[in-house]
């Protein structure tokens, strides 16, 4: 390891894995997308890494997060959550720094709105470059960490509307598992869980049996981030 | 906020919250217990925390809780797993500091040998004392995730021998969740995991029936860290 000859700091950096569904490249199916930043100094100049930045001396963790997506994505994410402190010694050539990793869901609308450029760029979550620092391994944890909460929380609301069709929570369920789901068993899955609400809303356009708008209940406890709650510092 | 006069460093500290299980203060069944030190100097001197310090400049994150805890209770702890970074603003009255906190479960032989004293003691984790910083919302949140991950992982192991009956398996439930488990529903549960294998061997000592002992079969994922396995730095 080099030792900093000026001094042994210990920085600490706040960083974001932001995942939308959006159409796989070749126009199929909903896909996991995830917005990287290309690194404009040195270490790993050039690569592609998760966007995040220093944090603040008067700033909580997630308002560090918050401001850096807002910065470097324009991205506003409703789901934040925190995923993991990564701070092996190693992991950046030249200094010590820590970063404290959170990953967050934004709706494809939000995401489309997202100027791509030199700098800023969507990628199938599954078929990443090679990214700067232990990034790569950040994004297997978040991706696992999302595959293993979709299926006891209700985090998928976070990619849909308010309101949303059974077909349409399954597609979204599916594209993260990356299998095809039975929509009866599915049905009778989501019933049992007992969160969920059908609205008397149904979806227009005239067909016969029009599929039912359902949206999440509200006063069943959401069970994600315990007693830290919305806190989330 | 206090704003440092010389400096506007954010430290960078990591602390432990430790479970063991010991018979309640009324010698009566199983309970969890946390070993806290005491402050020795602003702020909060004199009130009790979670053992911890400042990370080192080489050392991982996981290196640094194990040193920590070593220094301050000589306990070395079987299971240890990153628990949530915790760096609100306020958190630490005059100064920033970011404190990773790590959790850890040991077994009741291992807290017998803690030496108590003036700085160092046990206290049932349910009922402590008004503690420095933002330790006793710690403690909850590090409650809250030991009481989920005991309903889907393996933890009791830690604070259990290589083998074990069903009894002792299911009393390691008991004092975690604070409630009774009907025996047979916690026989068919645990079966159901598939994660349990009976050994050849019963407990010894002339009963009619002797209670056989079980193991964890280890070719079963823990599927409790995900991709970070042992890592965990």
């Amino acid at each position: 390891m080099v030792q900093g000859a000026q001094r042994e700091t210990i920085d600490l950096a706040v960083s974001t894995v932001i995942f939308a569904l959006r159409p796989a490249p070749d126009g199929g199916s909903p896909t996991l997308w995830i917005p990287l930043v290309r690194r404009i100094r040195q270490p790993y100049e050039g690569q592609w890494a998760l966007p995040g930045g220093r944090l603040r001396y008067s700033e909580s963790l997630a308002e560090a997060a918050r401001r850096n997506l807002k910065e470097t994505t324009d991205l506003e994410p409703k789901y934040l959550e925190q995923l993991y402190a990564f701070g092996d010694p190693e992991r950046s050539p030249g200094d010590r720094v820590v970063s404290i990793v959170y990953w967050a869901l934004v709706h494809a609308e939000q995401a489309d709105r997202v100027a791509e450029g030199e700098n800023v760029r969507w990628f199938v979550a599954d078929e990443l470059p090679d990214l700067a620092f232990d990034h790569n391994g950040i994004i297997d944890y978040a991706l696992w960490r999302l595959r293993n909460k979709v299926e006891y929380s209700r985090i998928a609301h976070a990619l849909l509307g308010e309101t949303f069709t059974l077909s349409q929570l399954r597609s979204v369920h599916e594209a993260i598992l990356r299998r095809s789901i039975d929509p009866a068993n599915f049905r009778r899955q989501m019933e049992a869980t007992g969160g969920l609400v059908a609205t008397e809303a149904v979806v227009t356009g005239g067909r016969h049996r029009p599929p039912r708008l359902y949206r999440y209940d509200e006063d069943v406890d959401m069970a994600d981030n315990g007693p830290l709650g919305p806190r989330a510092s």
